[in-house]
């Protein structure tokens, strides 16, 4: 994993959205790629999911007629101790504002 | 400040080495924007403490005949608890690797 390129990727909202959304979930489970409500092209969808996983920040897991997705988030507190936390504390500074 | 526009900043190892530089100097010193030895051109270096500047991360006042810079950690530390830790926790893992 490489911070630039892990920053790079979280320089972007939407995938800022994705990732808070699979870090709400509870520890290994998945999701689909598909299960995620983007309002951006499928192209940019299958970009953005690539993105991230070229980033180190996610595991999507091709089934064939599926793709999973979940944040390796033990790796991501691991390495960089304190990002992910970066990542809460400014989407709950946000919504409650 | 925004943390896109801050992430998209520090994604850049020559910018966050800037940006560690500055954090060990005392809190209140500042440097000239011209002391930093940076391997790139002088518009690219202007580009990079335009970056930064423009992000919210450093303070540079231009003095007429010299520019300053500072970070502006106080400001980046409560807006973004744990961002610059995690810059200098990368750091010290890769220095001492």
């Amino acid at each position: 994993m490489d911070l630039g390129k892990v920053m790079s990727a979280l320089a972007d909202p939407l995938r800022r959205s994705v990732v808070l959304e699979l870090l709400d979930m509870p520890q290994g489970e998945e999701r689909t790629c598909a299960s995620f409500q983007l309002p951006v092209s499928k192209s940019a969808q299958t970009f953005l999911f690539r993105v991230l996983r070229e980033a180190g920040i996610t595991w999507d897991p091709n089934y064939g007629n599926r793709r999973g997705v979940t944040v390796r988030q033990d790796d991501l507190e691991k390495r960089f101790p304190g990002l992910l936390d970066v990542l809460r504390s400014e989407r709950d500074r946000t919504s409650s504002s």
